[in-house]
């Protein structure tokens, strides 16, 4: 039988915390056809709720150190705020979202990162994304919205990168549908030049991204986003487009291939 | 066929903020058998938090009044902080916990109350109550933990008194279970003497409620409850108890009958 399409797509903070691109990214989300999932960042947001009650935001490469009082931070801001008006939005929208975190229903269940050169705090690595209970949520319609938060299964909440868990979920429902992994960011695709929208590269393929990476044109952020897109397709995803968020139907944007 | 058995318990904010107290309360929850969903509070964190934040809590006979600053202050507290807590503690304890909200799955409707002699903001007065889709749920052994917000179908999140979550719910679950709604308090039940454990009243019907409230012994915040209680029954919930959060397994408290 052939596997229904299901649709993950992972949209960062700056996107999710303005009312106006938030609603118009709901307007184009509603419209997806097929299976969907949301899987949603907030660091922004965090950050500035961090700041009003004296907490400090302590970046390494552009991921959060989490200790207790952040933790606390992250959970009110993705796993309340963030998450529970994008749910309340949607349903508005005639979707039947459900907000989640890996601790609800165990769909994320995670491991304190080790302390090495640095202690991250309460930062999760996904062990395991529960395919299955997410299936079963699917099957009856309903749309899961995804904070970027896992649990260790001791009943420690852990902050954790929204790109890894879309790719994690991505790949744990691919036994069950055929699955698109959409990855938003600000810009169309991946550009040749960041200057000119014109010079999206369409395809990225195991052999193109080593040489864009030597040639200096992928570099920073978009490699570990490009590195989750081959391991997401290594591991039966079938689709992976990088692209804008007013593009999320999926037919713009690059396309990864292995 | 005989319906299975599920319990609703409602717990106050004061229990669930503290550490020792909520751990014993999931320990406790965690061996209740059958079916059961939790319904909590979480007003003094909600009020901490604002505090913090420089909002003022304005609290009219024991309700908060919500504008947008304090809405997302118990969004970020109720939806978050506290809902997800629980959810990762109860995992921890081998229970499938799932974190909703009203706008979750649409499980809570509401309309935002009307502006009479008090404008209350975005307080929330429950339509429905989708016992259906929380069955669907729970028949997949998925134990619901409801925080008080519910949603009007419109986007907006609404904030909403917990006991009556909990009455709606009970009720709403009443065509598919056998329920018995527990309403905690800081009391092992409702007394004559409030200085007298000893004193608990075991059963109030429809007719002992008239004289304890003539006689003085019910007052105040303990009548919306039992009002809440005896709606509840007479919309095919079984059994009413009001007990202490460590007495939640129902054999000892106050039991409300028609």
């Amino acid at each position: 039988m052939e596997k229904q399409r299901l649709t993950v797509i992972k949209v960062g903070g700056k996107i999710v915390e303005e009312q106006e691109t938030l609603n118009r990214l709901l307007d184009t989300f509603s419209t997806i056809q097929g299976k969907k999932v949301l899987v949603h960042g907030g660091g922004r947001s965090a950050t500035r709720l961090a700041t009003q009650l004296g907490i400090e935001s302590r970046m390494i490469e552009g991921r959060r150190i989490t200790d207790e009082a952040m933790l606390n931070v992250v959970t009110m801001v993705y796993g309340g705020l963030v998450n529970k008006n994008i749910v309340a939005k949607l349903q508005a929208r005639g979707i039947n979202a459900l907000g989640l975190t890996g601790a609800d229903c165990n769909v994320l269940h995670a491991h304190k990162r080790p302390v090495d050169k640095i202690d991250w705090g309460y930062v999760g690595d996904i062990d395991k994304a529960d395919g299955n209970m997410l299936a079963t949520l699917i099957d009856k319609d309903i749309v899961p919205i995804m904070a970027p938060l896992t649990h260790d299964g001791n009943g420690n909440l852990l902050n954790t990168n929204a790109d890894t868990i879309a790719a994690e979920t991505a790949k744990s429902l691919s036994p069950y549908y055929d699955v698109t992994l959409i990855y938003c960011f600000e810009h169309p695709g991946v550009m040749r030049n960041p200057d000119d929208s014109n010079s999206i590269i369409s395809d990225i393929n195991s052999s193109t991204y080593k040489e864009l990476i030597a040639d200096g044109t992928i570099s920073g952020g978009m490699i570990p986003k490009i590195d989750n897109a081959f391991d997401a397709l290594r591991n039966g995803v079938g689709k992976v487009i990088i692209t804008k968020a007013d593009a999320i139907d999926g037919v713009k944007g690059t396309r990864i291939a292995l």
